[in-house]
């Protein structure tokens, strides 16, 4: 390596580079007047002997380490590009890093690895915290035909404690099968097809964002439920909470894992206890009852107990399943071995979720709980076992805290299948990137902007938004199911069978469910989940044919690759179109500019002055003989139209020809200059834009 | 000239040209590699043989005559060209058509000159009409002192009669010192110095914005004194007239001539025979008196007559004199001899305005009118004269046209000093830009904004908006007298002394109404006019100051033209840098465009995955060697910034050096897929415009 002082100052000095330049690049030599600079080796040289032996070369002095030379041809940017350069930028970066921490690099990205306690904390919360509003819900229908009906309410429970069962079981075979994680879309996309798929995926994206209103909505009520002064402020609460949960994800999963284990075992501790403390009050005093507040008023019955109302209310109770299936998609995130670490933890969240549930139901049938607004289920019952004491508060501010990070499930989940989808091509590419901190961002805040909507637009009351939830899931937990169906009977592995009845069981008993839900559920919301599948459905589709079709138009073909020489032949030398308003400065180096990039050079001047046109053309012929101009008179203003039309006769005079059209263009210092400046640029450039073979040139002249 | 058959589709074929072409360009011999095709010879090589001997030579065939040839690189556009390609926008010119008629050329403009009748028609129409108002004005404020304190109205009108006079007399003199139009602008400019002319400028800014809101509100106001069932509507009524007048105007001032004269005279017409019955009438029967509906309220008395009162009614009245001005503005306009047509038009007016705002001053003191809200003084006598007869009903649609076509003067005095203004500097320049009717388009559309603005602020109430009315008219006035009383120490043409007296006394009476009306109506909303003024006139100063230092940089100096020879050493060619994201063919035809540009070109990859940013460089090696690729890692993602760093390194290699950034982008057929393509390039962009020596080109890929 040649020793030298960071030269390449000038411009005529050899390129040379270093000895492995050479070698990479001397092939490249272009057959072309001027001997190329090569920008890149130009900068290796500058590069030479500042520090040397060091494998990290400075730049220069000035350039505070933007930039490191790791190898020939390959630079790498440093942090220090993240420090911005203005005043408000700074405050903006302060205000990210003190909310969203420093930003990680790519490579910081790691996949920790989970061990069953904190799995179960961090997968389970969506699951188990269900069972804070699942009982409510099948209660509120039943209490429509008169609080008799509410026995039914044993009977559903234990459906739906077998229906916890059977999915979980069913999942269990997923968890085997898919190692590297195995969720609804992935499930239904890889065994039965396209469309089945983007069925899964825009399902469990409507769910996402129904379980996070949902929770953030029941989480929120189980605060009012304690503090009843906080009731009308629970629509601002419950979006805060949701832009909270936005933070945190933005800043990055690791963190959150650990806020979320203190919640979950806090919630199933005091869950645990009111059980337990429960039934033996009972079995001492079998008198023990809830006793509402007096001025709390009762629904009135206004049906009767029929088959209909029974399976409302049973498809209400079904939301006691959602969030089952978040241990499915991350199965790479546990400890090896992870398929039976997961399915471990799976039998274990399944478990805990089925007592939890049958045990809330059972309680606050003997209790004889009736549902009443603004007080939950679950506080009543909570309040009959404990009276109004601290693990009374306790319990109502960790169901709180359980409700409010199960939506981190959502949030986890929602912007990863985001970005599957995107990468797919069915979602824009957007959704692919990685923030500062690793995190989707783009998926979290629409997910939270999403959500945000929905709980604006019900008033955060969960009793509404549930109708909506359960037909999402359960079409997902179905598609998944069928899916595992389709997957045992290609593979074929050992043990397939058994595997496929369990999911078929799995599927047929998924899909009873949709099918009830969808139609006791129809007019009390369910069908706006089912007018927003199919157009989902349509617009993933829409999408992917788009980037479908741009692919193609953008692969490489036979011939398309023309050897340099070739290249300058066929297209010659540009014609470079200036259009101009007077000669001035600007104009000047606008017109120096275009001579830099080719010989063939037109101004043109377009006027409703003629007389003026003249002497500028007088003047212009003077100062700029090398550079023909052009009059093109417009009688009525236009200017625009006159310009392309110009183009037009050029392009049919040389149709294989491309033209450059340079525009000069004022940077005024203050953005209000702009309103000063009628720049023809902007309108011109828009109607260049649909000119095929046309490249436009921004001249930039800086205004002080 | 040869004849030869449209050729020139060759880019090969020589250049050759008219004889007089190359008379024109022999030249200008570049001495380059390439010969330059020279497009405009080259187009007028195709132009050749297809009419032989026609002045206007076609194009091409499929041209449809979008360009004519007139004289060598002299090219006219053609009406053709108007012709909007697109759906919407034929639509669109359809109904511009519609309602402002086809496009003019602007040899079009035709000076039209007026006879004395069609003059007084057109500029009278302002002045004259607010003898609809102002009497009611003085006795609105003199009815708060009881109905007694309604006898000073005829003193008060005595010496507002006297100011018109004196006013109308110092016009005289204006129009015979300034024959090409003496707006108080332009008089205080040239005679005081630029501060006077610009407070005179935003004095008469405001009083055009005034006039419209005033006299469409008063206008209004006689049609629902009429008709009191439209009494509700009078906000909205009020707007679309003056968006009428917006559209009338835009259609420019030819047709407007016309529609004007039919008020103005009817007016005249009813106006004075009202007056003329009127006092006939009294004559025959001293008792007649007007008698008010009975549900009519009375305004109360709640204050004594002070001296205060007195001054107030007296600078209200004061708005009789608003558009006296008028005349002085438009000599021009006046048949020739136009100083001595003007002058006798302007004391036609005079008097007609005298007479009409006295007699009916007088009118309504012997009819012992008291003002009431929902009734203008003028209906009331009217009614008291007439009856509800017919009479009664033309002489209110008669003040309701004029008062609505007073707006006229002001849309086309405010346009018109818009544009003197923007041609000095010191409003955005777009303000002298002529429409498709060669009407100042800006200026009446923002005067139309405007005004609306202060109608629906002020509800469309006349008397809320008449205390922001005189400061304004009235500090225009004596800026402009006393300009001319410099105007005539100066010039000391013959009977200048006595001139100047005149003028001075203007100038005085005008500044003490100017002092009276400030002091009187300061807490009524003088203020605000009194605050606008400093602000307009400040902006006006940073507008122009901006444009001056525009100027400075932009003008040539010695040495900024530099031979052609030295452009092409000086700046060597140029280094061409191309971000690019992979290969396709848009990547590859960016490259091929930018090695057509210059041989120095490289391609920059940034991306944080090294992986496949290695095997990106052997794809790149093998299939476009002819052109290094730069690999810049940015392990936190970033784009921008490392882009920059990568380009400010590049300058520091090479400070002379002129950098150029080529972007691909892609434009893709519906403006929805933009949302799926992450373009890096707004972005880069936005960045690179705040860079010196640096041009962006944009590579346009057009997607089907």
């Amino acid at each position: 390596m040649t020793q030298r002082e960071g030269g390449g100052a000038d411009p005529e000095s050899t390129p040379a580079g270093t000895k492995e330049d050479l070698e990479r690049y001397g092939r490249f030599r272009v057959p072309r007047r001027h001997e190329p600079l090569r920008p890149d080796l130009q900068l290796y040289d500058s590069l030479q002997g500042q520090k040397p032996g060091s494998r990290y070369l400075r730049i220069t002095p000035t350039s505070q380490q933007e930039l490191r030379k790791m190898a020939p041809a390959y630079l790498q940017a440093t942090s220090v590009l993240l420090r911005p350069r203005t005043l408000p930028g700074q405050i903006w970066t302060r205000l990210r890093r003190i909310f969203l921490g420093s930003p990680l690099a790519t490579s910081q990205a790691i996949n920790e690895r989970l061990n069953k306690v904190r799995a179960l904390a961090i997968f389970s919360a969506d699951a188990i915290s269900s069972t804070a509003y699942a009982t409510e819900e099948i209660l509120l229908v039943l209490v429509l035909a008169g609080t008799g009906a509410l026995n039914v309410s044993l009977p559903i429970a234990a459906v739906i404690a077998t229906l916890i069962v059977v999915v979980a079981f069913s999942y269990r075979q997923t968890v085997r099968a898919y190692p590297s994680g195995g969720g609804s879309y992935t499930v239904a996309r890889e065994n039965l097809g396209t469309i089945p798929g983007l069925t899964a995926a825009s399902a469990l994206m409507i769910d996402y964002v129904l379980t996070v209103a949902v929770s953030t909505s029941a989480g929120i009520a189980a605060i009012t439920s304690a503090a009843p002064g906080l009731y009308d402020e629970r629509v601002i609460l419950a979006v805060a909470a949701v832009w909270f949960i936005v933070v945190v994800n933005l800043r990055g999963l690791r963190e959150a894992g650990s806020i979320f284990a203190v919640p979950t075992y806090l919630f199933i501790l005091m869950f645990g206890a009111m059980l337990a403390i429960g039934f033996a009050r009972y079995a001492f005093n079998p008198a023990l009852t809830y006793s509402p507040p007096e001025n709390m008023e009762m629904t009135a019955a206004t049906s009767s107990l029929t088959i209909f109302l029974v399976l409302r209310a049973f498809s209400s109770g079904c939301s006691a399943l959602t969030g089952l299936e978040a241990i499915a998609n991350g199965v790479p995130a546990f400890k090896p071995p992870e398929s039976r670490n997961a399915a471990t933890t799976m039998a274990w969240m399944a478990g805990i979720l089925t007592v939890f549930f049958v045990g809330l139901t059972v309680l606050a049938h003997l209790f004889n709980v009736v549902p009443v607004e603004k007080v939950t289920v679950l506080s009543e019952v909570a309040q009959t076992v404990f009276g109004k004491t601290p693990p009374y508060y306790i319990l109502q501010v960790a169901t709180m805290l359980i409700l409010i990070m199960a939506c981190n499930t959502s949030f986890a989940g929602f912007p990863r299948l985001a970005s599957v989808m995107a990468r797919e091509g069915f979602l824009p590419r957007h959704m692919t990137f990685r923030g500062d901190r690793l995190a989707f961002s783009a998926g979290i805040v629409l997910l939270g902007i999403l959500s945000t909507g929905l709980i604006l637009y019900f008033r955060a009351d969960t009793t509404s938004l549930i109708p909506l939830y359960a037909v999402g899931v359960f079409l997902s937990f179905t598609l998944s199911q069928s899916g595992m169906v389709v997957h045992w009977l290609r593979s074929r592995e050992s043990g397939w069978k058994r595997s496929m009845v369990i999911n078929g069981i799995g599927a047929f008993g998924t899909a009873i469910v949709v099918l009830v839900a969808a139609s006791t559920k129809f007019t009390h919301g369910a069908w706006m989940v089912l007018v927003a599948i199919p157009v989902l459905i349509m617009l993933c589709l829409a999408i992917g044919r788009h980037y479908r079709r741009v692919e193609e138009q953008l692969a490489l073909r036979e011939g398309d690759l023309t050897p340099l020489e070739q290249v300058a032949v066929d297209s010659g030398p540009q014609t470079v179109v200036v259009p101009v308003d007077g000669i001035n400065r600007a104009v000047l180096r606008t017109i120096e500019y275009a001579l830099t990039l080719s010989p063939n050079v037109t101004a043109v001047y377009i006027t409703d002055d003629l007389e003026q046109a003249e002497s500028l053309r007088a003047e212009w012929e003077e100062k700029l003989p090398h550079t023909p101009i052009v009059i093109v008179e417009s009688p009525y203003r236009a200017l625009v139209a006159p310009f392309l039309a110009y183009i037009d006769a050029l392009d049919r005079a040389n149709p294989r020809g491309r033209i450059t059209v340079v525009l000069p263009e004022f940077v005024t210092r203050y953005p209000w200059g702009r309103f000063l400046h009628n720049q023809p640029s902007s309108s011109l450039k828009r109607a260049l834009r649909s000119r095929p073979n046309t490249a436009i040139v921004d001249v930039l002249y800086h205004l002080r």
